[in-house]
């Protein structure tokens, strides 16, 4: 298996990328994504009870087709808590890209991202349709990958390509952060792309584990967003034989956790005002439940990431949060392992000594600059 | 009834607090609390699994006694997660109190704040011990408020007093924050003093019923602390027809009530780097636990607190939060009144509008001023 740290769109995909106007700055906000050919999709939501209008429409989609041939997303407006109203305005973006690519509405999904709570001004994607597909292209994802960015200082990108038979099949992501982090899902959307021969079945089971070791299993401020969605669609034009199981599927699986959670690492790295990225592994818990569970209560403590900010070995609020975290634990039993806390990699390792099951999740520090940064964000 | 922002010692109880130098700098770090009659006492600890010596002392001294004469306090060191020398330490505490005092070990209750994970320097609290008795005094009070703060920057203290029959009752407390704060219990220590004849029944569920719409209400950082301890002494010596009920226990749960809440907002007000005071009130919830759980998720929220610190009104974090909390929702029916955000006092009130019953919490702002307390504090 092979693996690039940048998105190579796999067969039969393009992509386009530029600024409508949405943000006030002059910086991309409006990308395509395309499939030549009738793309499965599987497709995980946030697990927030308010729900951006994007992935209304998304889930009326997933329920009346089985194919989908583009994705239309924007930054700098959530289009969330924005009534029926969004709704329609979300509509009228997979409408917009239907009729430019003389698609059928429903084989188009919708993502945003942004402030939540503010009507958009659909107008101005309406007016940038025409060119965002005609800018279409192979290479055209490295415009598509700044223009799903908001806080992001750098874009995330990931591939893996592998054989199956004698077929070349690549898995390519691009995914954006970087503030609202948290599991189930993290505040952030990924849009991966295979050209392999997957059934439907195989690819969403596939995708829901690999999401669970990677987006959700990162943290940067414990804010669950209204908004996250990871899309994978699979277009078959890579011709391998159908991967429905056995071998083929987990090599499949391995692809796809890779460039999941090398994403969601760098989501993570890019965290806002993020100076240092924590690893933290509960081990020997007693169920793999549990493990997660400490794990994440220590890597959304405030305490501990300010400490670890400050480079300053504070292991009793790594102690603390654990002990607040419910979950069962023996004082007499608890090993934390701190390494140094200089440098830009952290690492802590807790072992519990009471089971088998183990975990491991990734966060940031908290720092002065995340507070500017959503201090001033509007 | 008459309320005081002050700490005035009921009839019978004396204090005293000096520096004895677990505390590197010359700042106060040790109290004592007597009572010259024995009292009774209801006590309530951190729901954290972690719990310091002190806390393990406490519930064994409740346990073998009816009543208490005299609490020790010490700040500088938790006493957490040292093992079986942390609770011989916590012991030791104790065993000195009860002999410079003459009394029976089992009617001295002990607690600690500071750092945890490292052992305290048992010896200077014994050297200090004479001295620190010989202090006691009725308006020792305001030394022993100075010698439990940790980055607290101002004393916490409020009375109570009104009439029982034709005696004068009085409820006083004093506590400390400032950081480590969130429910079940806020991290905190609050020693509370009544000369009112009372049942134990009585002045425990009184207790139960204050802590939980004040300490359990309040939250700085959502960081749960090992050491949260809230000490009830009631040493009959107003004489007072005995309280078990009715009028006189609604009027003593009254002031007991005022006087946690006033104290637990003065930890807010004083929590770590904090610059603006923030009431948020669900209204209308299914459950009053529903209600308490979404303000809550609000309070916790980094990404609410920074904006609040920025007066950046971004009322779709407060939507984020609600809808992460997993509580029942319905998008149309929400309501949010966010008030201006200049100003030191700031009011979020939401209305579910789906049931009949509300909650308030308190919290503060998240600034640059936590993060430094924080990266440096050791």
């Amino acid at each position: 298996m092979k693996f690039l740290k940048k998105a190579v769109l796999p067969l039969g995909f393009k992509a386009s990328g530029l600024h409508c106007g949405i943000k006030r700055s002059a910086k991309p906000d409006l990308a395509l994504f395309f499939s030549l050919f009738p793309a499965k999709a599987a497709c995980l939501f946030t697990s927030n009870k308010i729900q951006a209008a994007p992935l209304k429409v998304c889930r009326a989609h997933l329920k009346k087709s089985h194919f989908f041939k583009a994705i239309i997303a924007n930054s700098g407006n959530a289009n969330c808590f924005t009534g029926n109203a969004g709704v329609m305005d979300a509509k009228a973006m997979a409408r917009f890209t239907a009729e430019v690519l003389n698609l059928n509405e429903q084989e188009v999904l919708v993502a945003s991202t942004g402030i939540i709570g503010k009507r958009m001004d659909i107008s101005k994607i309406k007016k940038a349709m025409l060119k965002l597909a005609g800018g279409l292209s192979s290479c055209g994802i490295d415009k598509a990958k700044k223009a799903i960015m908001t806080t992001d200082i750098f874009s995330k990108e990931f591939t893996a390509s592998f054989k199956v038979g004698s077929s070349k099949v690549t898995i390519s992501g691009v995914a954006k952060g970087a503030g609202m982090i948290c599991p189930n899902m993290a505040t952030m959307l990924a849009f991966l792309f295979t050209d392999a021969n997957i059934s439907q079945t195989a690819m969403s089971s596939a995708l829901k584990s690999a999401t669970e070791d990677s987006f959700n299993s990162i943290t940067v401020d414990g804010c669950m967003s209204t908004n996250d969605t990871v899309f994978l669609l699979a277009n078959s034009a890579a011709k391998n034989k159908l991967i429905s199981g056995g071998r083929e599927l987990q090599l499949f699986s391995k692809g796809l956790k890779v460039v999941c959670l090398e994403l969601a690492k760098m989501m993570v790295r890019d965290g806002e005002g993020a100076t240092k990225f924590i690893r933290i592994e509960v081990s020997k818990a007693r169920t793999k439940e549990q493990a997660r569970k400490a794990a994440l209560s220590i890597a959304n403590s405030n305490l501990f990431k300010t400490a670890v900010y400050g480079e300053n070995p504070n292991f009793g609020r790594i102690l603390a949060a654990i002990g607040s975290s419910g979950v069962d634990i023996d004082e007499k039993r608890i090993k934390v392992n701190l390494g140094p806390l200089q440098g830009k990699d952290i690492n802590v390792k807790v072992n519990l000594n009471l089971g088998k099951e183990s975990s491991v999740v990734y966060t940031s520090d908290l720092t002065p600059e995340y507070i500017k940064i959503n201090a001033e964000y509007n």
